[in-house]
């Protein structure tokens, strides 16, 4: 099922969050540690993986600061960022995070047909719910909704948008001069969405888009968040540790798609991979130990506490994770990344201390020190073995990390066609071989979705 | 107190709606009806706005769409274009509209924020309240909040967005590698904000734009307008007819101003005008004629009949405007337009064939056909005049209305020493003569607004 194994190259994402995924990338000589806040070095990453045919590239979002002192904070507005990066490129597939929670869906529906308008259809949108009360501060809430309520929400606004991408027809613009009719209002139909939260007469005021609806991409792997992606998601970025837990995650999530009554085929499933370069192995480890020592451990210590729920008091650095620790349940911010690192640290006996460094390098997601044919050689068994359709590539350090990236293991992953020599298309729905979707109010679109 | 009288250049506006303000432009032989959705020919307007030293270009916005049938009705989301915009050009400001009716301050101040940041200090903000129940119902309302309460919320929103613009202090990022200090959190402040519509803590998590706060501009010049402009924009767009209107509007706006302790330099009023050029007077009018038999009467008087709050079947076209008409305090939507319109209409006894014919070559902006020297006559009267510190210039036809008045126009302005010849700053706020504010935490910033 994986894409390796049907002769098809693998598909790559370049998540671009400015000077690198270890939080102590920013302090190495040399580095840009404003990178995030650069619009030039934003277009010149996103050359240099279209340059290797990377599929996309991707930026995160929050909508509240989380400790701006030992780390880049200051971001920009995601899909800004790449309506820049879209004039610099011409065929690289551009996915921008935006929140369910806090936006409108007509705003929304709006902005990313404008950008798929303006890239000439290569606009993508990470769909997430947005956790934490310090964000619902910043939007006239006290606290945060629940879990549950969050992805209930975000199911009801994807509908919604994806209506209001539907709702001019692909032929609805005439334009005839001679008979003075712009457009056949027959074509534009309102939605006449009204349901638990939300009520949208529509339709949109802009026309439909290249791809029709933009790539809709998710990345949260709760259980809630599982089956919102079996029900919505064409691509799925995800943090999975080991092997084993991403060949799990990879045949769980297929499973969903097909009981959504989706293809498994159009969700491609992309874990998130760290790589740390060297010429050699030696090189690499030595690198990333100096990666590691950069990062303060009472600072990723606080980060660790904040995603158990716990006061960081309760963490000595040289001991393990406390016996009693919240349960799942109990967590209403990201489900999937607290049971990630409460698995990870009992399993292999951390010290909190040891913990912290894991996670430094990565946030969860697969670290990998390594020799560039050692960095192949696992993307080439993670696909093989049934665990990715392709990868979500964060180097520890950028750019430094993504230039050896380019010139070290993309000539090994050609040699061995994991990865495309050419663009066949021009859209990112054609990069990632996913169907464009039909108007569901044209007279040919899906039946029994009018 | 208008610009050229003191020897400094007046300011310009190129208003780009894609296919020009003439409702028949889209029309003429040789016109591109899909502009406003051509991402290239709004950075070529821009490039040509530029290269002639114009202040800003500026794009409106509506939130529903409003008849696509018989004329160009598609658009795409203003500051997203002007985000394209802004890597095409270099120095020409970058003005969008977005409504505070339906946006969370903390999106929108993060959106212009990053304008502001990709444009190296070129974003303005057109500050609208959005009138109409078609646009309430694509926001799960039933109908539109009252014109008052769309401007009470409008200052609060604004006064939200301008403490999310100060949070981060000018110097708050050190990205110090040696001390592991990216910020200096002293410097980045929540701004605990909670008033009547809103409640927003902060700070916001995008640092401090180049121009402090990106330009506010406000364009409604009912009662509440004209106040609302007195408190906050720093730009007004506005329709005025005549001379005589023009000296009443600019007086009395600098008067508000004023007595709302601004000093009245720091807005600078800029009507519209809508020159309809010709190499001659006689080809002019021959041109505006043509315009104007490409506009439907019906499609008009429906228009005029909804700024009206008027059923279409009481405005026979050959009939003057009915006696018995609404007063502006039923008017819920454009206020300044609804009493513009009436006036016009009674002042100059015209039927309603003839009311739509003259507001269809400007929508109630003064329209202005002529030879190139004469519309360089009428710019310099109305600044001469105490009419204006600038123009919105809105050509009737686009792209053809402002090659011409670029090729033709321009010189004569800048024989005449109207416009200027040379950038001399590099930000909006710099072209247009304001001062960049300083943050309202800083130990240095402005006093009792803590």
């Amino acid at each position: 099922m994986a894409g390796s194994s049907d002769g098809k190259p693998l598909h790559f994402n370049l998540f671009n969050n400015g000077s690198g995924h270890h939080e102590g990338a920013w302090r190495l000589p040399g580095s840009h540690p404003l990178a995030n806040l650069d619009i030039e070095y934003h277009e010149r990453m996103a050359q240099l993986a279209e340059s290797v045919k990377f599929d996309s590239v991707f930026l995160a979002d929050h909508v509240a600061l989380d400790g701006a002192g030992y780390r880049p904070a200051g971001r920009l507005d995601p899909l800004t960022v790449l309506t820049a990066v879209a004039r610099a490129t011409r065929r690289i597939g551009l996915i921008a995070t935006a929140s369910t929670s806090y936006n409108e869906p007509f705003n929304l529906a709006r902005r990313f047909a404008s950008l798929d308008v303006i890239s000439g259809g290569r606009a993508g949108w990470n769909i997430v719910t947005t956790a934490g009360d310090a964000s619902a501060r910043n939007f006239g809430l006290a606290s945060q909704a629940s879990h549950l309520e969050r992805y209930q929400r975000a199911d009801e606004f994807v509908a919604v948008v994806e209506k209001l991408w539907d709702s001019w027809e692909d032929d609805a613009v005439v334009a005839d001069r001679e008979r003075g009719v712009w457009a056949d209002e027959s074509k534009i139909h309102p939605i006449e969405h009204q349901n638990h939260f939300y009520a949208v007469r529509g339709p949109s005021n802009t026309p439909r888009s290249p791809q029709g609806h933009p790539v809709l991409v998710q990345a949260g792997s709760s259980e809630d968040g599982r089956d919102f992606a079996a029900r919505h998601a064409e691509a799925v970025f995800t943090a999975q540790h080991t092997l084993a837990d991403g060949q799990a995650f990879y045949a769980d999530l297929k499973r969903r798609v097909k009981l959504a009554g989706r293809d498994p085929d159009e969700v491609k499933i992309l874990p998130g991979i760290v790589p740390v370069i060297g010429s050699t192995e030696a090189q690499a480890r030595e690198l990333s130990g100096q990666l590691d020592r950069l990062v303060s451990a009472e600072s990723g210590r606080n980060r660790v506490a904040r995603q158990l729920g716990l006061d960081p008091a309760l963490l000595p650095l040289d001991e393990p994770l406390p016996d009693h620790l919240p349960t799942v349940d109990d967590i209403e911010g990201d489900k999937s990344r607290f049971t990630l690192i409460v698995e990870l640290a009992r399993r292999e006996r951390m010290t909190v201390r040891q913990l912290v460094e894991r996670l430094g390098s990565g946030r969860g997601h697969r670290t990998f020190a390594g020799s560039p044919e050692q960095v192949a050689d696992m993307i080439e068994e993670w696909a093989r073995e049934g665990a990715a359709d392709g990868f979500n590539i964060m180097p520890a350090a950028l750019p430094s990390g993504f230039e050896l990236f380019v010139e070290h293991v993309v000539p090994i992953l050609r040699a061995r066609r994991l990865i495309r020599s050419e663009y066949t298309g021009t859209t990112l729905r054609e990069h990632y071989g996913l169907s464009r979707p039909r108007s569901r109010y044209a007279a040919d679109g899906p039946a029994g979705e009018r």
